[in-house]
């Protein structure tokens, strides 16, 4: 079994929980609120932005060969940035000055910090776990949601061909670096493969919740 | 008004949290719980490990002259550690295969990343700000706590003149590097002042409520 | 005067020793020996090649304004490199298993390094030289190099519009980063400035003289 | 054969060109120009005080059990500074103002450059080689050079028992690190071991020459 489909199966139980968030069901069933959705807009409108300099912190590390697929992620993200920036002006809610909410903060450092500190086969298995759970994730929105829904083009844009051949090549890559590395690398792989997807799920929690800044709910700003 | 103070002066009510913490006055009133207090040894022993290859990070960014001062830093780190194992074991607290809580886990990715993503100026106010909360943290618990206390040794440790003795040099150079540069990069140094200061706060919080993973609390681990 | 103009004035000696090369002139005149023109091109590929990171790198340090910029530069790099190798085939240089010269391993280790652990202001200054280096360079070609000539290509690469809105570009911001800073890193800027331009006129002495490797002068490789 | 043994072999040319070079030669044997030593003591202080941060930039990416040898190193090479120090006022040279040469330049961009673009292996496999040079060239000098010569504590420094010690630390985690990797990494490793014997040549070379800046040679500072 290759190194992604064994992670995936290694990490189920909290995989599921990922994919069975009220946050994906309440979107996919027409039920969640606009606020709701609105605030997840917001915060992930600003985790996109920070997805790209994550990715192009990772270009010096790896092979030549990698370049030229992780250069065209860079113009692809700024067109997701785009189609955020169409339906926040088409549904009314503001992207500007919006402060990054604690998880959402944590999940972008995570990025960087793994990005620079971490080996080039550890860093791309963040950014596998990452797109490949923003793919799983919006697959389970698509099985149900109204076409005629507001948010229906993100659904379209993570679950689209183009984006599946995204995921399937940064799988497949990954399976590729796992298999020429050593078993105390391939070890740390895995235990960033648990870890992303744990941040995955803080980040549902964080767009279900509403959640501010641990400690400072109810605060008025300093 | 030097920098640090005028920021200091700005976050105020934010500090006035972190100083205010049921934390800090339940460990000086002698009324906190024993696993409160052990949960915190475990995730504070491994955020300190983490604080070496951040301070290591600054180094090649800053000017010759703080070298010395931060290469110091780092056996006086790894003596930091000896002091919890040392109080690990005289109390039966367990240090070795801890995991990281989310907060604690978020914190160590947002020194990480702004060694490598920020300027020296930006990076050096973080590393500046998570020294001054101990000290000024600690310095809450100083006053009234049982000198017998179990945990006395880390509040010691902390207001001790040669911690006030680096935090006195951090601030000084703080306020130099401010001085020194221009409007666009003194903005930025008081956004992570403010941000670096709400990870104190989540960190007391964390360590207050004992907070595993956002959408795992009860959950076995996978 | 603008930081840009300043610095270039400051240095302009050694900016004449680059544009006044004996490489540049004998390719302009007709002049130069075809295995010293192919020596060139295939050192060069290989630094186009590593200046792809060198951009990437900077994109996390900078202003998100700056990213939209700087990604556009990546495809653009790609671009060249096959410009380089339709040029390599149609004359017959061999582009493959080259290996470094020393005075462009250490050039692109230069900008590699720059990246790391300079401020971006500063190493926005590395990017900002190198560019304009070769805008100057190639447009002293330019005046007197037969259009017919096999090199006139690359001639026109770095003479074009395109370019030069691309130089003009990373000018007008380089000075905008020089103006909001302070006296310090405006220092260090211009040390870096200075630095770049040694680098280049490096290359273009390794360019014409065929440079191998310091101590490894006809010595077969080990 | 462990991989150091095993490198250490297939470079042996390279190697052996490095211990031959007549800049230790001439050491060894007192008929060292007072200049050509001068010339060294500077520009290798420029080079030890850079190891500093080379050596800071790799703790965050290796293992914890590395740290504290790596922490205990950056003392060490500030110790080796002051003998730097102390042997300039003896001897009468300036060490203030110096400008690194082209190669030291070089030699220190690429140190970094591999810290932070490269893997934990990979950039301590440069840590290695560039120790055991040093190791191995001043053991070349030791047998024969007179024990009053005034740079005796430089022999002296560089084939101690501690630096012994040191570089067969480096060797053996160097080689438990090869053992654990895949052989892709381990091929990346071993083009590193060559490429960084050959900076040590340049360096002995540019030590011996008294090179400046290639295409400066003669001309005013600008």
């Amino acid at each position: 079994m290759n190194f992604c489909e064994q992670q995936l199966t290694r990490i189920r139980p909290l995989w599921d929980r990922v994919l069975d968030h009220r946050f994906l069901r309440e979107t996919r069933d027409g039920t969640i609120a606009r606020d709701t959705f609105a605030n997840w807009m917001q915060q992930d409108y600003l985790f996109v932005e920070a997805a790209i300099p994550f990715i192009a912190a990772l270009m010096p590390k790896g092979p030549v060969e990698h370049r030229a697929a992780l250069g065209r992620a860079l113009p692809g993200l700024e067109k997701e940035l785009e189609l955020f920036r169409e339906r926040a002006a088409a549904v009314g809610v503001e992207l500007r000055d919006v402060r990054p909410s604690f998880t959402n903060h944590a999940y972008v450092q995570f990025l960087l910090a793994s990005a620079y500190t971490k080996s080039y086969a550890e860093a791309f298995t963040v950014l596998y776990v990452a797109e490949k759970a923003y793919y799983d994730s919006w697959m389970v929105v698509r099985h149900g949601i109204d076409r005629e829904s507001v948010w229906f083009p993100f659904v379209e844009n993570w679950t689209s061909d183009a984006f599946a051949g995204w995921v399937g090549y940064l799988q497949q890559e990954l399976d590729g670096l796992a298999d020429s590395t050593g078993p105390a690398e391939r070890q740390r792989m895995a235990e960033l493969f648990e870890i992303t997807a744990r941040y995955e799920l803080a980040f549902w929690e964080m767009a279900a919740s509403g959640e501010g800044w641990p400690g400072l709910e109810g605060v008025v700003e300093c």
